[in-house]
């Protein structure tokens, strides 16, 4: 049990530590003993962790996707209770990709994805869910969407949820906030509008 | 006159050699030695022709931000002509982006520019230019937008280029051309619903 707890302080100290050397230096740019220092470990105890730097990646890919899949669960329950208008469900969505942290890591990871199958095929599978709970939500905002329309709007409101999310370098003017409810309140026209 | 043309038609070797392997391999995984291998010159004659591969990344980002200029210039005079209406417009706009080529070496030169300085300013200000020229085109489908819900439709569809731009890990089901008329059309409904 303590052996267990503490193998779980090391892993979590090795995440923690992987993603902000991975963020300020880089992923390549980063040596298993840089990463061992700062977290504090052996580099054997990384290597019995993980299998490389590859499987960290993967560990830090799918605790975001973990946080994502919750998120959306506590928004869904609020827009079905009548809590939240979908109009709000469309603004705390996108306040929540908007100005992600660690944006860095994030370009490297998605260069990463280019050649490097296995990451790319969890960032594919993580982006499948993404598309899922944004149907279901362009749904909510317009039951009658179907076919192209549908899927056109899929592939808008993802592009727009990326964009935002990765919006600090186009050095943006207004706050998270007002950014996060414009593009909600042209998503959703954009939604009652099409057909 | 024959020298400044082999000069020019290194350099432009140099470049698309660095496209292609910073693309394929990653800009800190190609090494100067590679990149003259590849674009048949020496490495004293890269040095000869860029400081740097800082510099090299510096003429490929000019490149591209002339070209998106060049073809923005040529939507805007079909728009003026009224031989595109807007929703061809941002059509148009929304096809020029999708599907980037070198998706890979986009990440890389963007995770680059929160490391270093020189690459920041440089997308910051091409991020300038886009959002120009979007600005334009909102007040085109919308004249009376002004204020926050200007600045707040510019950034959303900024991040829907970007977004678009850098799709193809999330594994799109619609064609770039679906895709783009269904992105117009509804950036199109939501600037004309917001006030």
């Amino acid at each position: 049990m303590v052996a267990a707890q503490h193998e779980k302080s090391s892993r979590d100290r090795v995440l923690a530590a992987a993603r902000d050397l991975f963020n300020s230096h880089g992923f390549h740019q980063t040596s298993m003993a840089e990463l061992a220092s700062a977290a504090q470990v052996s580099v054997g105890q990384i290597y019995r962790l993980f299998k490389g730097k590859e499987d960290i990646i993967e560990a830090i890919v799918h605790a975001d996707a973990d946080q994502w899949a919750e998120d959306v669960d506590i928004l869904r329950k609020r827009l079905d209770s009548g809590e939240l208008s979908i109009d709000d469900t469309f603004e705390q969505l996108m306040l929540h990709v908007i100005d992600e942290k660690d944006e860095a890591l994030s370009f490297d990871i998605l260069a990463e994805s280019f050649r490097n199958p296995t990451v790319g095929e969890m960032i594919g599978t993580m982006c499948g869910r993404f598309r899922d709970d944004i149907r279901d939500f362009a749904c909510a905002a317009n039951p009658e969407l179907s076919g192209e329309a549908l899927d056109g709007a899929e592939e808008m409101i993802l592009a727009c949820m990326f964009g935002l999310g990765h919006r600090s370098l186009s050095r943006p003017n207004l706050s998270p906030e007002a950014s996060a409810r414009r593009a909600a309140q042209m998503i959703v026209a954009g939604l009652k509008a099409v057909r």
